[in-house]
Parts: structure tokens; C-alpha cells; sequence
């Protein structure tokens, strides 16, 4: 949909009245993408997408009154955060308004165990707000200097953490979401508990968030630990045993292999030539014990207490899916995948795969809780060939036991493990968004009654 | 062994010099039992079994006199805390010295995630001295208000908070013990990280242990929950599942069967008739996501902070070896059984024993991490026939793949899943026990050159 076919963009900026608004298209074209660019697939897929303006609301009346203004013209509303999404969750597909949460940063408040935050908040403001009361958010992603938690939430599925809480879908990581509708009327609805589900990883097609209400937990002196091993399986083998340890606190334990360190710019110092490392978060009291169940199977090349001013780059940077953008910062030529591994058979999965592409697939695996459960997520960094030898390996996963939720498609039901919309959320979207505003083409298995 | 034996009391306590001492039979006596009472079979083997004097050391320069004296008379000495243990951990089998440590309960420091305390030190005071700065005890024994830190990480395996840290066996959950060794010049030994496992569940035989380091926990409001089911298996799914629910902080999910319920004192009125019953701890955070996690299932008829006020009975003691207590309260013809579950078959096999057993064993199970898996200790209580019987019942546990740990046996080897002394406590007990003193014959393999 262009501008022109929803009658112009002077109607709209004139019914959004004093709400700040950006329609110098180098802008609106920057801020319409994401980190898609990682996937090549993507990268030509939603080459050129952009909105065809921008609005920055200031806080949640202003959110009503272009989610009525864009009800009435019947014009797509795509949400974005910090833009820090690797699948495209913000690009507008059908150009429209992109409506730029940021401005809705405020506090509301926090207690002991709980916070509640504008959408638009980073997460790094919400950790630093929160840390002088002694807590933390319990998840983040790589991200979390530029995210915002409503981005996280739309669109993440854990990260930073998940080896102790699982991720955002288990129960009591997200207490509850307030969204706007999209109708001419729009309603404000407060989804509490299980129901707060329905707004997680829908890429804001079901419904504006405009509130959060997250857990916290205890915030600890983390400690970035780097340990270098002769294989890469030892180095799993370790992060496995460190994972199951529920004595030791720890925030992350992610073995990668070499030559992935290679890339590792601040960090190289402390990955030795043609060594596979474990990097891991160690709640300081804890540290002490990580050695001494470390034993002598590997070697400690750093210890330091986590640091997250300006000029440093904190451990977590190089984990998750900033270990693939390490790479891709100097080699264009890589890609990478999201596998689940089965909880049952982690290692031996694992071991499986590596001896399946020794050179092709790079591995690199994060520890996590999945359902109670402890498993890993691989997220291998892939030399890349082309589209088709790219859905072979992805085949070749899964039919030894090995989840793909696949990084190169752009919406939530071909993205997602299951290959389909979770039923609560298509349910919900015909409630709040009955014309198919909603980040369009995002949610394949709605179909709107769009005219 | 007498006091005749070895020489009469009156050397001894000439050598032991200005340390307290007690010597009324009737005192000594009783303060040589614990609870192995529970156990009809213990309750015959124990009976009259008696240190012949108790010294009370008010320090650690006062133990290392007492160990040299005992040392040098070849006397047993046999270590006491708050009395609190089930199968005669402090129970003298040779007579001798009963060294009560509950002196030794100073509180050295409180840092950030960790303290440093005497032996004797009621877990109750440490939680006290630990709250006021945002901490508590990451475990405890249901006997938290009666039972000293010396005694449970002698004696225990794990308990309230284990579903979140699994036991005192895990990496992380003791970080430091600090033991006295039984020699003419005893020696003080600092055991760090792994090698505080020394210690861990050996009754006392491998060293005095006289001060601690211990891993602490953000010490949350905790709400203390009943949940009332039709029927017992429904209150084992929930809580499977509750247990299973990483983004819910717990500190226990007890699910019991009726008719125990009917025996519970202070709890009774939210145990309805005929209902089984899931007794949980949950952070006060939490408590909107563990009901939206229970929906409809059960009916919740108790939510009340924790109270451990001395006039109140906070739920905890109805939990764990509570639970047995609170029958045997009222009904001496019962006994109990510890159970350990295999991770990946918990339900089925619940449901199994209890078919097994539809009356004779009422069922009673403590949801934990062990070993980094989500499983559940079985503590049910069993209408007591006789040995024999007690005897086929573990049989059959055993056959079905669920290892039992035998609370009616008095030595380590005996109650252990494995039934085998753990190879670093025997070698580390020849080391600081050369003469075979400490707590003489619980330590089954320990074959000493004692004369």
C-alpha cells in the first residue's frame, strides 16, 4: 500500500494533530528495518520496505489517538522499539504509519521482585533504574544497550538469563501487558498473568503495547568469565555440567567454537589461538565454585566483573546473536540458524550434528531452561551457499530431533518451532485488530476482513 | 565402651579443664537421642544408647582441647547440634563424649550472597541476622527452628529450597567448612568449594566441623499456599508442573494425599475433608502466575505470608519429615520411607507405587532439582506392620526403579541411595580420624587401627 492509496498523507498528519511526526523518507526508511540483514534471504526479501511515515507518541493517549486515526483510514500501523529484531518484526511490509514506541520510556514503578515500564524503555534504563534497589531484569537479549523491553517482548523468545528462567513464554516471566487497539474507538486492555502471553513474539500484530509489567531478580556482581578448551567438546561438555549445577548462579554458559573467536574483537586477548571456548556470567559468590567444579579441564583466560559503561563491551555482547554479528562485522559470508536441541540427548545431539558439518556449520550453543527443563540452544554461525543447501541443513536438524525456529522467513508461523500461530493470539488479534492493521503479513494465518 | 573402659570420667574432666561439662545421667541421656524415634525399627536398636558425659565447648580453641583430650584417652566423641536429625546421626554407639556445639554460634560475617557462621548456629538465627540485609539460607531442614547449620549439612541432604538449589550435594550449595581434626594435636583444616563435600552427610565422622560458609539466597515474601484436589494425582500433576514453571520462584510443592491432611494440627481448617492438598512457598511476586498457572484446577484455600513467629506454625512444618511428624503426633503405628524418583518418569511412577499401595503407603512428595533435573523425593507415610514387610515395601520401590535412602538404618552407608560410603569422606576420614573416634560406628566401611 503506498501513501497515495490511503488518500495522501496530509489527512493523516493533520488527524494526528501535535503528535510529533517524521516523513523525510532517508528517516523513515532507516527506521523502517531491522537486524534482518543477517539472513540473505531476508536481506533481499525486505530490501526497500519502509513506512511512509513516521509518528513518536509521547504516552498512551497520544498511542489512542493514532490507533483511531489509523482505524479510520483504514492505514497499517507497524510498531518499533530499538529495531534490534533479526527476522524484520518491524519492517512495515505495506508501508503506513511506523509508530516509534520509544517515546513512552517512563518508570511507573518498582517493588521488590517486580517493575513497571512504558514499552518504549530500554532495557539498559530499566536494569539501571532498577539496580540501586538491588534488582535486575531476569531475561535480556545481546541487545540490551539499544532494546527496548516492548521490542523484547514482541518479539523475543529469551536470551541473557534463560539459563536460570527459561524463556518469556514460561509462566511468571512476563506479569502482565497493557495494549491499545486498533478501532476507531480504541479500547485499553490490561492482560495479566498466562493472558499476557498473547501480546509475546506476535510482532506487535495483536494489539500496541504500551506497558509492562516484568519480574526482577536479585541483581548480582556478574562476573564475564572466559574458559579455553583444546575441543569443542569439552567445552560443551563443561557448560552442560555448569548448566545442571543449580548451586551456581549463573546468567549465561555458551560454548563456541573455534575459529568463532577468531572474530572476537575486545575479547580476543582471552581466546588463545585455535581454542573453543565456554563464555560465561557467574554470580560473584559463585565464582568460587565454578573453579573448583571447572577442575583442571580447562584453562580461566578472564575474570571480570561485568562492565557496561560507553567504551566497553560487556561479555554478553559476544553471546546469543551477537556472536553471529561478530562475525558478520568482518564476513559477510556467514549466516546462522536457531536449533532447540532435545533436553534427552543434548551432547549426544550436539556431537551428532558437529561430525555432520565439520566445517560448514560453526557451533555455538546457549544453555538454557526450556519448559523446567535444561537444554541448549545452538545458534551455529553457517558459511553460506545459497537458499537451497541453507534449507538442507535446516532439514537435515530436524530430522535428527533438532528444532528449527528459522531466522530467514519474516512471519511468526514459518519463524517459529511449531510452524503455526499459537491459537490465543490469532483469537485475540480478530478482537483488537478486526481490520488487519497490525504489522500486516506478519501473522500469516490471520485473515482479516479488510476491504 | 564404658566410662570404666577408658579410665573413668574423672581424668577426662580434669583434662577438659574449665570447659563446661554435664554429667547427670538423665541429661546426657536424653541429649544423646535425636528423633530416630520415628523410626520403629531405630526406636529398638537406639534404645539406651548414651554418651557418658557432654562437654560444651564455647569456642574453637575449646574443641581443638577437647579433640587433643579424647585423642589422647582413645575416647569416642560423638558430635550434637540441635538433636533435629531422624536415624541417630548423634546418637552415641560407644558412650563417650557428646560434644554439643551449639557454643559455637557466632556469626562471623554477611556478605552479598554468602555468610560465615559457627557450627552451632540455629538456621533460624542466621535467617534472622541475614533478613534485615536482603538474605536468607538458600535450604532448610522443616526443623529450621530447633536445628543448627553443624547439624544439617552433617546430617541432611536438602529440604525447603530444594526445588530451586536441589541439595547440599550440589556445586555451590556449601562453600566452605571449617573441621577440627581427632588427634593428639588436632589440626584445623579449612575445606573449600568441592572439598567442604567432605563433610556433607557423614554424621560427623570426618572432622568437627566448627565453622561454615554458606551460599545465601534474596530472601523473598514468601506466601504459604494450599491448594485443595479431588484427587491426589491431580494435585501431583499441578505440582509437577508449578515445579516445572522456571519463572515462578518456589521454596516448596509438597503434594500429600489424604488422609494425611486430616492430622494436621494449625492447618487443618484448610485441608477440607476428603481433599489431597499441595502445600507450596511461593515469592509474592509469583503468587499471580502460579494461580493463573492453576486456573480452575484446584481450589486454593490458604494464602497467608510466612509466619514464623514462635506462636504460629508457618506451613514449612507440615512439609518434608513435618509431614510424618505431624501424623506421629497422634498416630504412633506409622513409619516413613525416603524416596528418590527418576526425573523422566516422576508421574507414571507416583501413579504406579500408589496403585501398589492404595492404602498401606499414603503418599506424600516433595518436588526438588536434583542433579539439575526436576524430580521429587517421595517422603510417604506408611501404616507400619513389621520389619519384614517395611523391608518388601522398599523392595518393591527399588524394583520399579525408585531408589530408596532407608531412614531406618543408623549408619551412613546403610541410609545412602547407594548404600557405599563416599570414597573422599573414607580416604579424608583416615586422615583426620586416625584413631577412629569420631561418632564409632556409623561410618560402616571405616575399618580403623584403633587398639
Amino acid at each position: 500500500m503506498t501513501a497515495a492509496a490511503f488518500g495522501g498523507l496530509d489527512r493523516l498528519i493533520a488527524d494526528f494533530g501535535d503528535i510529533p511526526v517524521v516523513t523525510e523518507r532517508n528517516v523513515v526508511r532507516r527506521r523502517s528495518r531491522d537486524f534482518f540483514w543477517y539472513s540473505p534471504i531476508l536481506n533481499v526479501q525486505l530490501d526497500g520496505k519502509t513506512a511512509d511515515l513516521m509518528v513518536l507518541p509521547r504516552n498512551e493517549d497520544e498511542v489512542v489517538r493514532i490507533a483511531s486515526v489509523c482505524a479510520r483510514h483504514r492505514v497499517p500501523l507497524t510498531v518499533r522499539g530499538g529495531g534490534t529484531g533479526n527476522y524484520g518484526q518491524a519492517v512495515p511490509l505495506e508501508g503506513g504509519v511506523l509508530l516509534d514506541i520509544s517515546g513512552l520510556d517512563g518508570i511507573e514503578w518498582i517493588k521488590p521482585g517486580s517493575i513497571r515500564v512504558g514499552a518504549g524503555a530500554k532495557m539498559n534504563a530499566i536494569d539501571a533504574a532498577a539496580r540501586p534497589e538491588g534488582w535486575e531484569l531476569r531475561l535480556h537479549p545481546s541487545t540490551k544497550r539499544m532494546a527496548t523491553i516492548g521490542g523484547f517482548v514482541a518479539g523475543g523468545s529469551g536470551g541473557i538469563g534463560s539459563i536460570s528462567y527459561g524463556g518469556l513464554r514460561e509462566p511468571g516471566n512476563i506479569l502482565a501487558a497493557r495494549v491499545v487497539t486498533l478501532e476507531e474507538e480504541p479500547r485499553v486492555i490490561e492482560l495479566r498473568g498466562d493472558a499476557a502471553q498473547k501480546v509475546n513474539r506476535a510482532y506487535g500484530t495483536t494489539g500496541i503495547i504500551t506497558a509492562l509489567e516484568m519480574p526482577l531478580a536479585q541483581a548480582w556482581n556478574w562476573i564475564d568469565v572466559v574458559v579455553a578448551f583444546d575441543d569443542f567438546s569439552e567445552a560443551a561438555a563443561f557448560g552442560h555440567e555448569a548448566a545442571l549445577a543449580d548451586g551456581i548462579v549463573k546468567k549465561v554458559l555458551s560454548p563456541v567454537t573455534w575459529p568463532l573467536p577468531s572474530y572476537f574483537g575486545a575479547l580476543k586477548p582471552y581466546c588463545p589461538e585455535g581454542k573453543s571456548v565456554l563464555m560465561a556470567m557467574i554470580a560473584e559468590p559463585s565464582l568460587e565454585s565454578f573453579r573448583s567444579l571447572l577442575g583442571g579441564r580447562g584453562a580461566i583466560t578472564l575474570e571480570m566483573p561485568t562492565d557496561e559503561s560507553p567504551s566497553r563491551v560487556p561479555l554478553y555482547e559476544y553471546c546469543w546473536n551477537h556472536t553471529t554479528l561478530q562475525v558478520l562485522k568482518s564476513d559477510r559470508s556467514v549466516t546462522y540458524l536457531q536449533c532447540l536441541y532435545p533436553h534427552d540427548r543434548v551432547l549426544e545431539k550436539v556431537a551428532e550434528l558437529r561430525e555432520l558439518f565439520p566445517d560448514e556449520v560453526m557451533q555455538h550453543l546457549e544453555f538454557i531452561r526450556f519448559g523446567g527443563r535444561l537444554t541448549c540452544s545452538g545458534l551455529p554461525v553457517i558459511r553460506y551457499s545459497d537458499a537451497d543447501r541453507l534449507n538442507e541443513i535446516i532439514r537435515l536438524h530436524e530430522e535428527r530431533g533438532v528444532f528449527i525456529a528459522n531466522p530467514h522467513v519474516f512471519t511468526i508461523e514459518d519463524g517459529s518451532r511449531y510452524k503455526r500461530a499459537d491459537a490465543d493470539q490469532l483469537g485475540f488479534k480478530h478482537e483488537v485488530d478486526p481490520h488487519g492493521l497490525l504489522n500486516p503479513g506478519k501473522m500469516r494465518s490471520f485473515v482479516s476482513a479488510r476491504g
